[in-house]
């Protein structure tokens, strides 16, 4: 198959555009901003969900379902929540529709008015702890850990296929501790989650830190967030973690009966990962050749391909291929076996690399001569012939070498375009070629935003690891403790 | 702890609400009509869940997501479907909230209304077949075995948990197909994967059947369903499976080339079950004490009680008891070990009944003394003393039995409680008793109304093994060729 997708160096962003779609992940819908997730695209979610599942429950959270609507009333609650959140949302007004008088489809029935209008969630806090007031009487109620899969919606202006679409699939922890510390153990707990799946998972290398007071969720006292760099040099937050100290308690009165019998606010947390991570995964490892998947979150880790001319030569190919094709899933890779014979193997594998399956298997009439299969590999794309008896191990061994390599790369990229400047002109030079800058700041939100007014930067975060280094803002020149990490972001 | 819940035989329809609700199983929500899923709860709907997409991907299909929303105006798109399904819906109109100018919370802002106004999906055919007409081009990319598990919305007046919410959660399968065979088939395969699952899985017995016109799905031109007996007599409809024709492909235009070179439409199947299913798994086997879950779909197997009256004896217990959690668990059984200081054995002996835990074993120090433990069963409520040494085996005979228990149990109700007969007279009395009956009718929709009018009794299906046996209308003493299943229903 011809790929026809534009290159990287070319443009970017409309390579990451095209990929999407042609690779099969997800497409535009006929609802403003709202994206379909194809099978294969599901597929890769599907595989981040039960991994992210299985870290959840092993910290001891368990899985609950709240409503999809809010009433509008709840987000005035919480003062700080309601300015970034309760804007651009979806209202619904309404909960009946009627045949148009003019008998032409169906219209808004006026008689069925909503008395409050109730708002779709954009995030959970408030119906969350609206519950937990119920739920929440004494110390022996805490802690509770409670993670939700869900989709939300936020009313974005410009959305983008995973990136920023109106509607999208996530999961959000909310928490609930007897003290503060506990919250902050679990605030840190969670990133620490995060950044595992990140590094260990998707072969993303993330910077843990905490945010600025500019960028922090509404309505929380501090957000710890995981921060990844793409391959145009553009940052991308992955995942948040937020310390929500008493604000939600006590925005919806959730008092507790100490130890000690005194009555006390709950003290919360609340982190999230979304189908964003998708756009991440797809960015920080793909080429011109199209996808590149590490196999720990691949729905297909091997692809055997037939090579033959004549039909004949296929029942020959497939007494080879079918044994093979179940020593490898009884190792545990789901195989593929591409038998098609509508179209060139060529077209099969410039597909299957579109696709991103980690390892190719070719198989000719010449190589059951010989004994041997033809073994290539997405990430580097090359390819190496072995004794057929060899394969199953090949496989496997090369399933760890690409799930390593592939990280090993994002990480030698990330080194290779993250500086260090003490220079405003040279800040900004760095930010027009792209990466990661770590750069003195003065600490004040008006020099924040006048770096980003001037050149769209942001402090993606001050990293936990951040040492201590007296030094001068990059702007103000103004006294500086450390360096925090600067980046054009998505 | 109390139980505190009305009997079955007190109040059956608030036996059911205080179960749920004790049981930990849900919750009503602040928003009318939908319900907080409670974590115990949503742990039993997660194993239901994981269950049937494991059937659904075995039978071939894959997991896609569609659009939380839909255009209004597609829903006039499909004539019948319009009727059935675009008039209870939660509507969306807004798309922004501002300030309120009296400085009070926040109101609409009437600037953001939509062009056209978005609906809440009450299923997703629509969205989907509009969808479907960019991806299916020839019989090449047929057939096409979509899954999606989503929430919906339809806004009812009367609702109960899980039985009848304005929000639930649910999968939808939307296939499409080259030939209305190939659709037939599909149609029934996933009503065969359904009472399968309603019969091994939830132990719950079903009766296969199709609806008649009046009962079908709003734009189907055959609905196969299953349908279940409750403890009161009433049926529950647990799943439906759809043969849709040609009617969405032509109302949303999706043609395909066929093998032969010519267009035609593609033939659609769409089927679902939703967190009803929760319903009928707690009222098919629950009793007076509360839950009685099938291990299959419990949680939590085992729980292990130590009994004990000094704090140290605990020590000495633990040393029996963890070595036997770890073995049980080796077996694949969840296995809680209950060691709360805080509340007495007969509390937590109530409250694992209450939450249907299939099997207790309690140990005290003279157990320990003859290395016995006493192993109870929630089914039967009998108890018995064991070896400790054949604990193991104990527990795995006992979960395949009481999975066969429960479903011989709601079997053995079913029979009992299923009629036949040709007198109007008796077919209201049985009626008021509750159960099945097997009845001549007449085939008209006008007779089945006025039959539904006078006893409240609705054909819930004709039966796929109902044999051909002339007969006379239990109504109208019209001819009959066979006699179809009605019953009161949830």
């Amino acid at each position: 198959m011809s790929k026809g997708i534009t290159s990287r160096a070319e443009n970017y962003s409309q390579w990451y555009n095209e990929l999407v779609v042609k690779a099969d992940l997800a497409d535009n819908s006929a609802v403003r901003g709202c994206m379909v997730i194809k099978p294969y695209g599901y597929a890769i979610w599907e595989k981040m969900q039960a991994q992210l599942d299985k870290m959840f429950k092993e910290t001891g959270h368990v899985n609950a379902y709240f409503p999809l609507f809010i009433p509008k009333s709840f987000f005035s609650r919480e003062a700080n929540h309601v300015e970034g959140f309760a804007k651009e949302c979806a209202v619904v007004t309404h909960y009946r529709l009627k045949n148009s008088p003019d008998g032409k489809g169906i219209v808004v029935d006026g008689d069925a008015k909503l008395e409050e209008e109730l708002i779709v969630r954009p995030t959970s806090e408030t119906i969350i702890w609206n519950t937990y007031k119920d739920w929440i009487h004494s110390y022996r109620d805490l802690p509770l850990l409670i993670n939700q899969w869900a989709n939300v919606v936020r009313w974005e202006m410009r959305t983008r296929l995973f990136l920023r679409t109106a509607e999208f699939l996530w999961q959000e922890g909310h928490t609930a501790h007897a003290t503060k510390e506990e919250a902050l153990e679990e605030t840190a707990k969670m990133i620490n989650v995060y950044a595992e799946f990140a590094e260990k998972f998707m072969a993303v290398p993330v910077i843990k830190g905490v945010k600025t007071p500019n960028e922090r969720f509404a309505g929380a006292l501090d957000t710890y967030c995981i921060e990844a760099l793409m391959q145009d040099g553009k940052a991308l937050q992955a995942g948040t973690s937020h310390f929500l100290g008493q604000n939600f308690a006590k925005a919806f009165d959730v008092k507790f009966a100490t130890r000690e019998g005194t009555l006390d606010y709950v003290w919360a947390t609340s982190w999230g990962v979304s189908t964003r991570l998708m756009g991440a995964l797809i960015m920080a490892h793909s080429d011109d050749n199209g996808l590149v998947l590490p196999p720990k979150l691949a729905p297909v880790h091997v692809v055997i391909v037939p090579i033959y001319q004549k039909p004949e030569q296929l029942d020959l190919l497939s007494e080879k291929i079918l044994p093979l094709k179940r020593e490898l899933e009884a190792k545990g890779w789901t195989v593929k076996f591409d038998d098609r014979d509508t179209v060139k193997p060529g077209f099969k594998f410039a597909e299957h690399e579109l696709k991103g399956i980690p390892v190719r298997i070719a198989i000719g009439p010449r190589d059951v001569e010989n004994g041997t299969v033809e073994i290539a590999r997405r990430d580097t794309l090359t390819k190496e012939v072995y004794p057929i008896a060899e394969a199953v191990d090949v496989v496997t061994r090369l399933m760890d070498d690409i799930q390593e390599n592939i990280y090993r790369k994002a990480l030698d990229f990330r080194k290779a375009n993250s500086f260090q400047t003490d220079s405003y002109a040279e800040f900004k030079e760095i930010l027009d070629r792209g990466g990661f800058i770590l750069a003195h700041w003065d600490g004040t939100p008006e020099t924040e935003d006048r770096i980003k007014d001037e050149t769209k930067a942001t402090i993606r975060c001050i990293p936990f690891d951040a040492p201590e280094e007296a030094g001068k803002c990059i702007l103000t020149g103004k006294p500086s403790s450390r360096r925090v990490l600067f980046a054009r972001a998505y």
